[in-house]
């Protein structure tokens, strides 16, 4: 499958045609920002760790299926997915309080609640990605009552999933943000990465952080950081 | 009935014991306050205005099967009320966007958007009432799942009858905000008040803002408003 024009560039990913118009190439960059593009800059091999460690959580989910956007990995940085619209949504699943809720709530980082919270943000730059609600969201004509109800039961089953991987990984999951999409047929799949960009991921014995926040909070090693994330996830799959 | 020592102070109101321990009395100040404390003024009579104001909703909203905290009006600024513990959430209505959702999602005052968007706040003055949802509800222990899905149930009766009501009165239900509490038996009721400081009320015909949004930004006539309000309420409850 070959690379054709450019159709979308991210933050952290470039999309490209393919001559089959229900599927797409995503290449994943070594280009990193925060606070929604406020801090930038690069983290070596990002692209290369994600693509793989993004495929290889994907097909965990698949193979316990949810089904995803993800078709093959087709090189270091690569992948061929099906041609999605994404919902413009970003699905939050927080096991723990950290991050942007910590702050917004007043919470000391790693608050445990009564339940894992479900947050949706409606994808906008210009706004700031606002914390949103299933009313705003249908109201805006952002999704469906019928696409909502299937992203949250798809996103309960992913944490179920996710928890007992990581976990297995001796990792804590804390949170993460994952991105849905529509088919030409409607149909919902999980689409866009699952990585340290996306999750907040916590050594379970020593709580050291493992994920982009090392680049957030200029901690340092944060290559470091996602290469014993693929480490762990490569030694799993075997 | 009479009023004891004062168990609460509001921005607006004060809240009495009484010699009954189901009972309290509200009383309704002339201070108003706004951006969440960071404006502060008095409207004359606006105590006097929001107490009969309000008394006059909550017995049409009564008449129609809305269960409230409102025993009986006692003065022109006291009103005896069954004691509820207020449930910590600000629940509000959008028929149309406009004051803090159109800053947050950019959007111009008045907006129409596909469906009336409820919104639940955290009623914490530190954290500034941020939006949450109801899964923060939960896991934060604000309100169970069935006290939620009973609070929106009875806002979405309290919008249409209300929308029917200013209707009446030629004014367009722009937004408003209500509390609900808990009776000692665990009884959901509407508490707090409905008046032109928690709705945005716009005259059909004019467009003129008949609510806080004159204190708010400064706009003048601020007493006169509410006395609009008030006299097209009695007219109607004639």
């Amino acid at each position: 499958m070959e690379k054709l024009e450019m159709i979308y560039e991210g933050k952290a990913k470039q999309i490209y045609r393919t001559d089959d118009e229900n599927l797409v190439i995503i290449h994943y960059k070594d280009d990193a920002t925060a606070g929604n593009g406020e801090k930038r800059g690069t983290i070596e091999n990002k692209g290369v760790l994600n693509n793989k460690i993004s495929n290889m959580i994907y097909r965990y989910l698949m193979k316990h299926g949810i089904q995803t956007h993800l078709v093959e990995e087709l090189n270091d940085r690569d992948s061929l997915c099906t041609k999605v619209d994404i919902v413009p949504l970003e699905v939050i699943v927080r096991n723990l309080v950290a991050g942007s809720a910590a702050a917004r709530y007043k919470m000391e980082e790693g608050t445990k609640v009564l339940t894992p919270i479900m947050e949706i943000c409606w994808k906008d730059d210009n706004l700031g990605d606002p914390l949103i609600n299933d009313y705003h969201a249908i109201a805006f004509g952002l999704a469906t009552r019928e696409e909502l109800d299937e992203i949250y039961a798809q996103t309960l089953k992913i944490n179920d999933l996710m928890l007992k991987m990581w976990d297995e990984m001796g990792i804590q999951l804390v949170d993460f943000k994952i991105e849905f999409g529509r088919t030409k047929e409607g149909q919902i799949l999980l689409a866009d990465e699952i990585s340290p960009d996306t999750c907040r991921l916590w050594d379970k014995h020593t709580g050291e952080k493992l994920d982009k926040d090392r680049f957030r909070r200029d901690m340092g090693n944060v290559e470091e950081a996602y290469k014993e994330i693929f480490s762990r996830l490569e030694k799993k799959e075997d």
